[in-house]
């Protein structure tokens, strides 16, 4: 699938999934794609956990309720690693954190999985350190998301976008093209 | 260019750029895939100002110094506007515009060009102000990068990244494939 064709298909399934297994290997190749996007002063601050089955997310669904991540046959967690940015340096954890994301839900896109990008259970800081301990993360790591991998039980719905054309300008703001 | 060859070849290219001009109906494409990214709540705050000759760029490098941006025959500035989100609300700016950009990064790369993620001229508090007031940006909104877009001039350098085994991990922090 082309970059252009992957970018229109994405879309956020925050419906069910088919129970289906995903095979290790693709999710493999989609982390690594995550990994390889760019980031802040090539720090490389994001890292990433395969949950490949039921048996490594029924224990996260204690602490996350979320229909997606209840029934995604896999899944991947996305976390960052505090101790690498220079204290008093700017860390760019979000920004690194949210195109490796974008990679991610491109590449499972193109080898025809659904996916979505479910960060907000984490805001919460009981959810966090709860998941946290779950998957051993040092105190130092922040888990930013996890993204459940899998076919879609059903057409999952699309929300609108507004006309592009509201959105770009040219030489100058306000300007249409 | 398929997802998976996009995201392998695409590089951050800090030196200079060719003065081939970038047809506008590929600055248009490659601005529309980055609109295309999801955003939080979809609110889509994402906003692109299509830079697309000298004319458009030599008034920003009175202000931002950096010799990709002072060569290259084309750019897109990329801000948020801060009035979207509800008061009291978070505001997803810094995920949403980091999709935005990934997308474009590799929408450019998949159109043989090479790009740049130039983000931290716009951390300085006078260098923001005045740059919004040559793009016309209203109060509200944020500019977080521009990003050079043509074809290089000679081979960029490519940094070194971390053996993914590193970064990557299976049901577990440090468990290993």
């Amino acid at each position: 699938m082309t970059v252009f064709e992957a970018i229109e298909a994405r879309y956020s399934h925050k419906e069910k999934f088919l129970p289906n297994p995903v095979p290790l290997a693709d999710l493999e190749k989609i982390a690594r794609a995550g990994l390889t996007a760019p980031s802040g002063n090539n720090l490389q601050t994001v890292r990433l956990i395969i949950l490949p089955d039921r048996k490594s997310l029924d224990p996260l669904c204690e602490i996350v309720s979320h229909q997606a991540l209840a029934t995604t046959p896999a899944a991947i967690a996305l976390f960052t690693d505090g101790s690498l940015t220079a204290e008093g340096h700017t860390s760019f954890d979000m920004e690194n954190y949210s195109a490796a994301m974008e990679n991610i839900l491109l590449a499972a896109t193109a080898m025809g999985y659904s996916s979505l990008w479910l960060d907000y259970p984490y805001f919460d800081a009981g959810r966090q350190a709860a998941s946290k301990k779950l998957l051993g993360l040092p105190e130092a790591c922040r888990l930013w998301a996890t993204i459940p991998i899998g076919k879609p039980d059903g057409e999952g719905s699309r929300r609108a976008k507004l006309p592009l054309e509201s959105r770009l300008f040219l030489r100058q703001y306000g300007q249409q093209l």
